[in-house]
């Protein structure tokens, strides 16, 4: 397995135990803990393979599905231990938007597409499965928030597309670019960063 | 028409008067039963397809979409007669989702997919639907519910997937994984059956 | 450029900037606004493309981003201005629906698919984008008012398939459709215009 795998790997399973969070917020059954983590998982990668117009990843590598049921799993037995159950699953949110912006990139910028569409589908791959576990979940939109989101998910894509552009490494393109992401997100998330709000 | 082919007619059919149904508790006109009924009826298979690269399925044979209309129709001229109109979309609803469950897994299958994707696409196929339904007329997914949903889908794709491996004949083996998932949701239903929830 | 593509780039800008002014009232950041008029304006056609199983159409020409873009920062900076937002928002989504309706019927009238199937795209196309934008925004569903809503996509895509049909050129068919379209949404809006309720 490649490191660019494992970034993958990490990345849906990150995304899997915030769809588990909300399901155990919602006090949902075990199954509905593994369908709600694989939805949103999996939810932007989907979309993303779609707009690329390629095969979706996890029909071809089904051990996607068996890392959302692992990180549902997981959090069913250990959610009750935790104090705030909603701010871990910004957190992981956080994570799994940082890892899913570079994904998101990366893909489309491997088929050879321009760099904008690159950013564009970082962005979308990013945010695309949050969006489809608040939905489903029936809670408020996290995009909604007043703290920076969005603007995140676009420093992670576009510093990897800038960063592989200037001829860094794919790996140390992808750790630094990640590393952008959650740093945006994460003072937004502990220090409360806004930028000016309508 | 082979009897596959009304199983999958009777599946959209059902789901899109659920859709129906939807439309007049929101009190809306003729052209927007049809619309929700449509989107219903049609919204679980379109994301199967899009999942699996193949051809949408309405698009190649638009006999679904009348099938659609016509349920609407007969919903909109019927649903005053109703004692319990939410009462009898879950049923209706359940019906879909144990003939979406099978059809779902039963096209991965068809295409050569392994029986995790098929189990996989069968819930997809089978939520999904519903899912669009309660978002777009602005219910309470039925997801959320606390008796046995998923499980039920589930149930179906995971019967019509072993039956299959069995040797079972393909009409045989949806018939009943069809009634496996009908038994689960429907017992949910009037049981208030629920695995234990988180 | 072609008074189509012409055609195509106002539809997506009207769409586009009903998504700001969603974001106004949720006064969001401007990546927020910038995102939000993106799914907007880009929504409708992508589920089209999608469903005709044919190239996402921002994909190949970026352009189209940058006119999402360009519709967000025009309403960030001028929305204040405006005595009300959502009645723009509704005149803006009529306008765009307008357009679409057509812009589904035609793509899939030219890639020689049926006029049911053209119909049923141009209302899918139509109505997607806000469907979307009321979603993430965290609004009731626009489709769900009483006023007419889906009838309108339907006179327009039904318009245009006939009007081609009937031999019309194509730019003329697409004004008198778009026409039509937005002549039976504005009478909804501006006369409360609706076909019996249920």
């Amino acid at each position: 397995m490649t490191s660019i795998q494992i970034f993958n790997y990490a990345g849906v399973f990150v995304f899997a135990a915030t769809g588990g969070l909300a399901a155990s917020r919602r006090q949902l059954d075990i199954i509905a803990f593994v369908f709600l983590a694989a939805v949103t998982g999996i939810g932007g990668g989907t979309l993303r393979d779609l707009i690329l117009g390629v095969p979706v990843f996890w029909v071809r590598e089904p051990g996607y599905i068996l890392v959302c049921a692992a990180a549902a799993i997981i959090v069913y037995f250990s959610a009750n231990l935790l104090e705030s159950r909603y701010r871990l699953l910004l957190w992981l949110d956080a994570l799994g938007l940082s890892a899913y912006s570079v994904m998101g990139a990366a893909k489309a910028l491997a088929l050879g597409f321009s760099p904008t569409i690159a950013v564009v589908t970082g962005i979308l791959t990013a945010t695309f499965g949050g969006v489809l576990r608040d939905i489903v979940s029936g809670e408020p939109s996290v995009l909604m928030r007043r703290e920076i989101y969005v603007t995140a998910a676009l420093a992670g894509s576009a510093a990897y597309t800038l960063l592989l552009g200037l001829s860094a490494g794919p790996e140390m393109s992808a750790l630094l670019a990640a590393l952008t992401a959650f740093a945006v997100r994460g003072g937004a998330l502990y220090f409360g960063w806004t930028l000016p709000n309508y």
